[in-house]
């Protein structure tokens, strides 16, 4: 959506990955619109659903159900969230609201509540329009999910193309004028806004799965095991509404991510037909494009691998991408966390150019961490070099080379840029 | 050196990894140029040298000593190779050589002998340059590595770009009018030609081994251990010269590859100091940049699976790198290979387009591959997602659920286009 509101993405018809009469037609699947379960009987094996357009109520039966709810977006208590001009980006209409804002009241300065990677990709989207951008967050960083040093590379990255960022600043209230935002009231005082975005986080749907008396697990979410299975008898729970398990500390989590909840789907879908597949969980990748930066992680942080009871080992690295000779290569920022007694690999952080292709080498670093490697094996991955790919040793090599040294206790490694 | 060649890179200079100099001031290393090793005496621990400058020979004495004397292209024995204008490409020297004739003898017309991967880069980089190209190969294919159908998509975008491709030819003379070269003669006839490349392969430098009664193996290479110790005491060898083990066969092999031999050389100088540094081998990943498109492989092919006692799976995906609303996306084919019994990956093989990544997609193979995965693990790694790296159900992933599917022998699976 942020790059349907910027223009990158023309149509948001492209954006609706199926529609009712695509799944009718390629699956015989009815999917109806404009209904809504207000309660699911687990005893029964039944649900009542209300028709929104005739407000007629009726009872559907089940052998097995789904519970899909997914997520919404946090709207914090405070005043004036309902001014015009006030947003949250969530579903489809969302964009096209903010859209049709944007091109009807032709605001100037946009603030954005929430420096995640929601609010990192609309800083992009409202600079790329023209907008005078400032995007505040509680915490003292931005994209507080990375480390310090890490984000302070993206601040000043989105600083440089005119962006502001306030820090550690707590909204109070939105400030409006004849019902229409005016600005954000923070304990520093007010900001001047024409248009706030609302990009906190979100929360799980999972009231109505509660109100049936299924057990909720991790930040609200609908608890379920590795099956996809709720606490209730045939009720499966699968995509943003439902817990999983973080694979690295064992531990049930709540983190709601797109390409997590296609894999629940599938493997729930399986089970509910009788199959017998596991979902394992997940290790807490994801990556955001901001401007030209791309900022991504996996694994666990510094401080999670201590709290989990590691002894996190941990080097940082700023290597390009390809050897000076050839064109087009980026550079990109690498940390690397490793148990400092057994090698293991535990986690790892990017933030690079766009043409470092720091998302893929990220991608290899989550699979060697998912294989249990330590870093020792990392400085042995068999990965593809030509000039016009990577350096003849690549990032992730070189990581392993340096990490291994760290913890062997060495002097000297073999750095980027050769033997130090 | 083909990009050097086509102008890509500038100034050959680049190409010097590290000088003399550097070595010296960086590392406290003497570098001695234009001087030859003549032999090796392991029982005196000694070698011989020439200095090739004054003629003087003398003994220079080791405690440990590393042959490292790489490999050499392979000029085949026939008539016409020492013409004018007819080049191997395999030294720094080979690539002056080469820029040298192109812009002194200005030849229209080039022939490559030997459709592998550096006669597909000198496809790329002659017709850069404006020359008509015509590759052949004893092989009824380009890139004989590659399975047949994917070298197809390769020999039909060289094509396109005007390249001819002549297969299953065999190279008789090359022939030649008052010392420069005139055509290649086949069993078929003359093609003419005013350049002709020979790329039909390498060969180990390993004669100074054999000499001083270290054991040979795989091709001729010099015989190494994990720690890349030769049969001689005090002896090692790394790089080009050096076997080296498949990692899923277990079988010695010989794949001279320029990342290969930085981690061989890495391990080895630990093990030449002491250390206890094993280096388990490769797995044949290899890559190569032939016009736009990306060409790779890595592990077994069907072919060799078979050959080593497995059940092979074999599944084929066209896939597009990213969701059709975000821009700049490519596409690529993929083939998988599977125990069909276990499950374990055991190869992959890549054609695609540079905007596909086609190469780092390889690299989360090669990984999973590398780290004993099978299939349907490989349908769960948590890889970064967001719309301007990858579909949200990653190309790896999808082939995942494709080969689980297959080796499940269910009849219906989730393609890059959804349920079929």
């Amino acid at each position: 959506m942020p790059y349907f509101i910027s223009g990158v993405t023309a149509d948001h018809q492209n954006l609706i990955a199926r529609t009712p009469a695509q799944f009718k037609s390629m699956n015989d699947i009815d999917v109806k619109t404009r209904h809504r379960v207000m309660a699911i009987d687990p005893a029964g094996h039944t649900v009542t659903v209300r028709d929104l357009q005739t407000g007629h109520e009726y009872l559907e039966g089940y052998t097995r159900l789904l519970i899909s709810t997914g997520a919404e977006a946090f709207v914090p208590p405070i005043e004036g969230t309902e001014l015009e001009g006030v947003f949250t980006l969530r579903r489809l209409t969302d964009s096209l609201r903010i859209k049709r804002y944007l091109a009807d009241a032709r605001p100037r300065r946009a603030v954005i509540v929430g420096a995640g990677p929601i609010g990192m990709e609309m800083c992009e989207s409202f600079a790329t329009l023209g907008l005078e951008v400032t995007v505040m967050d509680l915490a003292g960083q931005v994209m507080p999910y990375m480390s310090p040093d890490m984000a302070e590379r993206v601040q000043a990255r989105i600083e440089e193309e005119g962006v502001s960022c306030l820090l550690e600043q707590s909204v109070t209230a939105i400030a409006g004028d004849g019902g229409a935002v005016r600005g954000v009231v923070t304990s520093n005082g007010e900001i001047k806004a024409d248009l706030v975005l609302l990009a906190i986080g979100v929360r799980p749907v999972s009231g109505i799965a509660a109100d049936a008396g299924l057990e909720l697990g991790a930040r609200g979410a609908i608890r379920v095991d590795e099956q996809m299975r709720t606490t209730g008898e045939d009720i499966f729970a699968a995509g943003d509404c439902a817990t999983t398990t973080h694979t690295i500390t064992g531990r049930q989590v709540w983190l709601p991510l797109g390409s997590t909840s296609r894999k629940q789907g599938r493997a729930c879908a399986d089970n509910m037909f009788g199959g017998e597949t596991r979902f394992a969980g997940v290790q807490g990748t994801s990556v955001v494009k901001c401007f030209d930066l791309t900022v991504g992680r996996t694994g666990l942080g510094e401080a999670e691998a201590t709290e989990a009871g590691f002894s996190p080992a941990v080097i940082s690295i700023e290597a390009e991408s390809l050897h000076q000779y050839y064109p087009g290569r980026g550079t990109m920022n690498l940390k690397l966390i490793a148990d400092g007694g057994s090698g293991r690999l535990l986690g790892a952080e990017v933030v690079g150019q766009m043409s470092s292709v720091a998302d893929k080498r990220l991608d290899v670093l989550a699979v060697a961490i998912d294989a249990g490697m330590t870093a020792d094996h990392l400085q042995y991955l068999d990965l593809a070099y030509a000039p016009p790919y990577s350096t003849s040793v690549d990032i992730p090599v070189i990581a392993g080379n340096i990490m291994t040294g760290k913890i062997r206790g060495m002097e000297c490694g073999c750095g980027p840029h050769g033997l130090d």
